[in-house]
């Protein structure tokens, strides 16, 4: 599993906002793939990778968390190439984003998992979302932090990308969910607009509770912890859904 | 139905938070009833009056709205005496609030429901929840804004207080609820103190948009429109669940 950060800058300075400049910047992603490659991962249903944009003063952050080793390393073949210097983004009319720098980590699934077995995950943590997160459910857009739903996709996610499992154990969801609890909140809507659709969403951060046996606990916190690579909700690969925890 | 309004200064300056006075201040209602008409306001499951603290620099201004008109001749009453010059705050350490002001205003109820036929009610409005709201549903406290739970709490004390009518009706919530739906929000949770019970609550503000015909979109507005009296939500007589209706 690795993480690529790039930070970009745009020659005119022209401000653009993170959420509107995420869905261009996978779109560059997908171009520079092989097209095998990307039409195959179009026909994925949960992607091996997320991507977030933030704006730091007049500078981008592009992310790039890759779950899958493979893809993982034609990324890297191609983003870290010494000639990829520039990013040119068409629907901007033709704007240039010079590349300022370029990093990689490596994060270890295994180390995660350990984490499970090893360390004790803590009762109460926060979750910064990060970008704008929706869910859906029964054809609906969900666009609160809806406890269930949002176990669901962080163990979703989890079970697809690491265990080859699609379908989520709904007895164990249903034992996570009554065990979680939101006891605060800050939120508000933030639409995320994909070509001609405007997805409703939500930003903000949100304390949750966990009551139950420490083994729980940690299988929680560990599913949180694998969704700060995964992204929660729909349209991770796109810029939505990015979390970061934290302990309170 | 009557909106009483006092403006409540304490001695020592010393700062309250609202939530936590709203509660006393109740209490200090009660208390200057007959204990016979206390005793049976207790006992109803919908109040006929509502309570808001809100402060103003170092002030602090207590609302409090009454829909029957009979109690509001009570209150009227007492606290319009012109010996009523001061409200002791046992709980603060008998903390003395002098009254600054006293305002009545008397709004019509069938001025409400005229407007429900005469006028072309917006089809998106915002609230503001501008005291902590809370809903109880199957036992439980839901501190987001639901929009089945927040209609239907409208629902309830409309008919409950104009119409003597306990029951909701099922399927107008459905068809109201399946009409509405929230657009955009900004909500925070806030604890609501209630003796020894910390309540979970929210605040903040959220757009709704009504897809229906006029008589639908101007029923919903009058039921939000009643609900500024009324507020919506549990323990709106304690000070929770104010809101105002603003149209967009």
């Amino acid at each position: 599993m690795k993480r690529f950060t790039f930070i970009l800058e745009n020659e005119k300075k022209k401000k653009l906002y993170p959420r509107d400049l995420a869905p261009k910047l996978q779109g560059v992603l997908m171009q520079n793939l092989p097209s095998e490659v990307a039409e195959s991962l179009h026909q994925r249903e949960i992607n091996p990778y997320s991507t977030w944009v933030s704006r730091i003063d007049e500078e981008y952050k592009w992310e790039i968390n890759v779950i899958d080793d493979k893809l993982a390393q034609r990324i890297e073949t191609i983003f870290f190439d010494n000639d990829f210097k520039e990013i040119v983004l068409r629907s901007y009319g033709d704007l240039v984003m010079n590349i300022k720098e370029k990093k990689k980590e490596v994060h270890n699934i295994e180390k995660l998992s350990r984490n499970f077995y090893e360390k004790e995950a803590p009762s109460k943590f926060s979750i910064s979302f990060l970008s704008p997160t929706s869910f859906k459910s029964q054809g609906e857009y969900v666009f609160f932090p809806d406890i269930r739903l949002l176990i669901q996709s962080a163990m979703r996610k989890y079970q697809a990308l690491n265990e080859n499992d699609k379908e989520v154990d709904e007895h164990l969801l249903q034992e996570l969910e009554s065990r979680a609890r939101v006891t605060s909140y800050r939120t508000k809507s933030q639409y995320f607009k994909v070509h001609q659709s405007s997805i409703p969403a939500f930003e903000g951060e949100v304390t949750i509770s966990v009551n139950g046996n420490q083994t729980l606990k940690n299988y929680i916190f560990m599913l949180f912890s694998f969704a700060e690579y995964s992204g929660v909700g729909i349209k991770s690969s796109m810029g939505m859904g990015k979390i970061k925890l934290v302990s309170k």
